[in-house]
């Protein structure tokens, strides 16, 4: 079988729906999660099965929701480099220390393996018209798949999101919209506008594949350490798909006994300062976050001020004895600059965030100098030109340096 | 052995250096090739050794020139995405029209190839500074390469050039300037400033180890169509190093008996009508191109109005039977649009020509409907955001669409 998808299920009531029909959000208002025939799985998918597979996320067919191959809609997305940062590691004094590099992927963005996944699981549910809110990257990773796979795009985009991302949603040829507002006004338009044109809403977590592509982070992780597990993952946290996904990936991973470790790496959630709530809702013990007023930060992608899977993120951050972190504008402006000019990668600036917090946690000992981390940049940092003054001479042909 | 590089040598007098001294042009003026000692590789390297290495260009670590694993500088370069274009291929009635990706690579273009063996090398070699003129993707390549490499780099850049380029060099650290003025200009301005300072000149076939990185286009082509290969590649050619590199390629397996074709790939070199030294060189059936005057295209990266490795280029298209061809920037430019509406597929307007020009191939019937064709893409899209406009709406957040 190329899938071992089974069905669907409500972590919060257990109800549970089809996945030959499309779906969002369970009648309780929760997010759904996808379930796979496991003790099919331990038989008939093994880790070696994997070996020499394609270099792309589909490599985990089997533990992915599309049943047919043919219904894949694809630019060879996945199997990210996992770059070790010598020379952090050596300024941090950490055993190990990899960057599980996202900008490595169609458009650029870790945005590709939600879209990936999910407009081929639309296109085989033959869906023909998708709409969603997005902060930038995801209107672009979405509109271009939807693009391969014949689909129509209706995409709301705040006016202050990066121009590139625009720029890529608008020559997909998506029904391309922008608002006077936050992400958060952007989804409300969408939700309006879903109910009047019988569009299929594929927001964040209210299309319940998203998550099964951004899980394949943490099994290329997983594989890419052979098959042993860090001790702390630390990743951006706006809307917390990735977190809930590598959270989901590695208790699928457990189950399948291809991991030895019984403890999970301690998830890290990082944030900006100006855009906390889960950081917030971490440092007063709760289980879900409020709405953060005003919010604001140069990491534009974590811009997001009440994610509908908050509960998600703080169980996976409570269940690995994980943290939540925020970093300020300034600290992460500052340790991308650095980041670049030591080890060479132009990361994102929510990638930033993540290794400015690593700093902090190191610095407090939350992170030992014995431990294995894996920070994730979520995407290139030429998508964000406008972080990047430049100020530089301007010669005529006859001069020398 | 990790490497089985033997020396360099001259295609044009035959004279031969030793790889472990830097070194630029032949003292007869001509670019080095590097050479192997491809009966030490017949025994020793089989394509069976690649089975389960790594998905990045170090895969072929025995046919690179850099001797110790150590010196290696990378950011996982290599093994991109060789897509099939369906909806283009049945456009064009082609049997098998597919587009190798160079966009999913470090730094967003192909130049990556080039640097991380040259740098690598030039590591390998002790070379702590070194400079260079670009249109843009290069100089950001090789400035981010040598970061990583803690190799100083001095970068000089038309004016013109794109601006996400400027930015790249910029927070990498390099020492960078603009010019008033063309690549041509450019490398001027660091030709005498090399002779001033003593920096090691890494201008495109100035430097022997950059054609070594892209051959492995090439490579990657032939493995990733189960070592048979196609009946044509297009390539957008600028310096031109890359079709070089690509008929270098196809060489060496041809020697080492991994292929089993006796017919080259027909192999296309393709410009831009306002820029096209080799085309005009190959109409006239010459075996050098001349100095095209006020060149200009909105393909920037191939703006180059004389290539110093011209002759290297026109042997490989002559000797596989293949062409020269130019399209405009009219052209070009309606057709990157129509590829990404088509096939979802931000390319750059430098892949968009390579399209274009197999669109005009086929027309002719050059290309014939049972052959299958290589496109390169050699570069995201988004590199260029200033090619693409957009218009749309802006709502308030009270709005429905």
């Amino acid at each position: 079988m190329f899938s071992y998808v089974s069905h669907l299920y409500c972590p919060k009531c257990q109800n549970t729906y089809s996945v030959d029909e499309p779906a969002n959000l369970c009648s309780c208002g929760s997010p759904l999660l996808v379930a796979y025939d496991m003790d099919a799985l331990k038989v008939h998918f093994r880790k070696e099965s994997v070996i020499g597979r394609q270099p792309d996320l589909w490599r985990y067919h089997e533990l992915l929701p599309v049943k047919k191959e043919a219904n894949i809609v694809s630019f060879g997305e996945g199997m990210t480099p996992l770059l070790e940062m010598k020379k952090i590691e050596k300024e941090l004094d950490i055993a190990q220390l990899w960057m599980k590099d996202e900008g490595l992927i169609p458009t650029g963005s870790f945005k590709a393996r939600g879209s990936a996944v999910g407009v081929s699981k639309a296109k085989e549910l033959g869906i023909e018209e998708i709409a969603m809110p997005t902060n930038g990257n995801a209107g672009a990773a979405w509109s271009l798949y939807a693009s391969r796979a014949s689909i129509t795009s209706h995409v709301v985009m705040p006016v202050d999101a990066p121009i590139v991302t625009r720029k890529e949603c608008a020559i997909a040829g998506a029904d391309l919209h922008l608002v006077n507002g936050l992400i958060s006004d952007a989804g409300k338009i969408v939700g309006r506008s879903v109910k009047k044109h019988g569009w299929f809403d594929v927001s964040t977590l209210k299309e319940p594949y998203r998550i099964e592509g951004k899980k394949t982070m943490g099994l290329e992780i997983a594989e890419q350490l052979q098959w042993k597990l860090p001790d702390v993952i630390a990743y951006p946290t706006g809307g917390g798909v990735g977190i809930i996904g590598i959270y989901k990936a590695i208790k699928e991973l457990m189950e399948l006994g291809w991991v030895r470790e019984d403890k999970m790496p301690r998830l890290v959630a990082v944030q900006a300062e100006e855009c906390a709530p889960i950081v917030k809702a971490y440092e007063e013990n709760k289980t879900s976050s409020d709405f953060w007023p005003e919010s604001r930060t140069a990491a534009f992608g974590i811009n997001v001020p009440k994610a509908i899977g908050d509960f998600l993120v703080l169980e996976a951050v409570y269940e690995t004895n994980g943290c939540a972190v925020a970093v300020s504008d300034e600290t992460l402006l500052k340790e991308q600059q650095h980041i670049v000019r030591k080890e060479g990668t132009f990361i994102c600036p929510e990638g930033a965030a993540v290794f400015a917090a690593v700093r902090k946690l190191r610095s407090e000992d939350w992170i030992k100098a014995n431990e294995t981390v894996v920070c994730l940049n979520t995407g290139m940092g030429i998508k964000y030109p406008e972080t990047v003054d430049v100020n530089v001479p301007l010669l005529s042909p006859e001069d020398t340096l």
